[in-house]
């Protein structure tokens, strides 16, 4: 089968990330990834369901290696956490890691996290590719860099940046998705789209259809944009300084309903979706973004999000002040700061919202988060 | 009072690392990390024992800092494991840890590796000063970024590149030492020499007596020569390729007789000293260096090291193979390869000694180390 491969490549301070993306890509992987798996040994981080659903989707990667050993984690969250890492790490050490052993993460983006971690810090680093199953970890999670586990007391609280030396999504993968999935992965594609790229937007919102079906074909080109979109910026701002905290949009008040409904309830990308409505809110409320707002709460309408369970602002709050992308300063939001006429890309950061002022339009917004 | 200060840069990847040497050089903090530490939250991480035994010496450093968070972990090796990590990190997030907080650690390399990764991997690293107590630490754990703790399986197994902002080497709090622990140390500044710095191999040579009665004075230019020399190796190499490997000289077997010992009995630089020692013999037996040897070994017959106890040549390759520096393709020795009238600076890596050539060696050497 020919498959259209869509291809980038992310430069970062300690090499490149190759990114491929397209309907079939893992089908393909020997062309490329022939040479830097020959000879080797593989560890292969995966959950149980996810080699019983996509049986076989890794059998080319398998056969470049000398050698694969299988880990198991568990699905989701509950993956991330420091004993599965140590666990692993263990395994690793016991079935004659090396330096030069290769690991490959497949699974969404909870894999992807920990499994780039236990890469990082095994002997202080070995090279690993991402093959993301979901389309958030596809547009998101897989690209960056970022790595990480939970603590008790906050989500990705400890981790590195570790880049992969290759990203495979494939997007046939994504068939197996349920609808809910796919949503909140989209919503981080309109989110990348909103701050980076006005044309990944309007196919959004033509394509939206097709897209929330897991059509492989529709979906390769968007995956593909969206994660160059955040590679540019990556690449601006490799390490998450002020730069690279724009795509934190709708992140600071997302972050905090995920952390006060205890990560049950709502996805990440559908708290997302009401953090960007907050974000607009809040600049609304500031004079800022005279028309970008309505276009997005239109787009957002369609994607049909669970209702908000009923929540406290001052709670909220709290959530909020203790993610780690808090700073001592405090808070930092990123609110959609367009021009008339530019309708995107123009954002800004701010840390001077009161405590006052959010709780105040925590309370409207709680109540009305569409209006 | 006036302290003679040393001062060397460390330019890596991710930025630069400030590292100042010399006896008192802990009292003068203020006018170098005044800035840095500004304001901030600084956790202290630390044994009971070392805070007794140099009580007031953070001082300055804690004073600079708007809240001071005190870290314990024990002493030695035990202090570098996944639990304690664990909770360090747990510890931080509770007392309101953020990602533009500070770490120091102070102690030897144990406290500087585990206190390295925990700051590298908290919210993804935050910034953070080595205060190495112990002659070891000063000239080789706190220069060169790498950090990390061990595993049931092999020490060191798990671990980051995190360089330090800060290096704080005070020479004056060498004076506590054991002698045995400055033989140690001064182990590694005679493989630096060796390797990259003659002058600082004749000044060893001729101080050695007030060296290791801990002479602070003495002492501060020896360990910022043998720090300088380690940063130019770690400048070129930053994440250890073939090039930093170099540094390994002696610790191929070095890192097998801890091993085989259990780490205890001997230490790190008493094992490093039989390996280089080993190293010469292998160079000899390959035509190599017709006379570095004889130097290195007359030096370190003045250090009158503890025998080494009874081992087993097969038993020692299987430690060394399990090391974290083997690769795939088998160990990798550091020898010394000098030219006549050249008797410094030209080493060689071998990965092509069999297992019959070393265990024949290493039964002859291990019967008369020094001959």
């Amino acid at each position: 089968m020919a498959v259209e491969l869509y291809r980038h490549t992310l430069e970062h301070p300690r090499g490149r990330a190759e990114i491929l993306i397209g309907a079939g890509v893992l089908g393909t992987a020997a062309e490329h990834l022939g040479e830097w798996l020959a000879g080797g040994k593989l560890f292969v981080v995966s959950s149980p369901r996810l080699r019983r659903l996509h049986d076989g989707a890794l059998d080319a990667l398998r056969g470049l290696a000398a050698d694969a050993v299988e880990l198991e984690v568990p699905d989701g969250e509950e993956a991330k956490s420091v004993e599965h890492a140590h666990r692993l790490w263990d395994e690793m050490l016991a079935t004659g890691g090396k330096r030069d052993s290769r690991l490959v993460t497949f699974g969404g983006g909870s894999v992807g996290d920990l499994g780039g971690f236990v890469a990082g810090c095994f002997l202080r680093g070995i090279e690993y590719v991402q093959v993301p199953t979901t389309l958030l970890a596809q547009v998101d999670a897989a690209v960056g860099g970022k790595t990480g586990v939970d603590l008790a007391g906050g989500k990705n609280t400890v981790g590195l940046f570790h880049h992969p030396a290759w990203v495979l999504s494939d997007t046939a993968l994504l068939a197996t998705l349920p609808v809910a999935e796919l949503r909140s992965g989209l919503v981080e594609v309109v989110k990348m789209a909103a701050l980076l790229d006005p044309p990944l937007f309007d196919r959004v919102e033509a394509d939206l259809d097709a897209l929330l079906a897991a059509d492989a074909e529709v979906l390769a080109p968007v995956v593909a944009a969206a994660a160059a979109a955040k590679c540019g910026v990556v690449e601006r701002d490799p390490e998450e300084g002020d730069l690279r905290r724009v795509l934190n949009f709708g992140h600071t008040l997302g972050h905090a309903i995920e952390g006060a409904l205890g990560y049950s309830g709502l996805r990440h990308g559908e708290a997302v979706a009401y953090g960007m409505l907050f974000a607009v809110r809040l600049a609304e409320r500031r004079g800022l973004d005279p028309e970008f707002g309505a276009r997005l709460k239109r787009l957002l309408a369609r994607f049909d999000l669970p209702a908000l369970p009923a929540l406290d602002p001052e709670e909220l709050l709290s959530f909020a002040a203790r993610d780690k992308k808090a700073t001592e300063k405090g808070l930092v939001w990123v609110l959609p700061a367009s021009r008339p006429g530019e309708p995107f890309g123009h954002f800004q950061m701010t840390a001077d919202v009161t405590r006052e002022e959010a709780v105040g339009l925590l309370a409207d917004f709680l109540a009305d988060p569409l209006g």
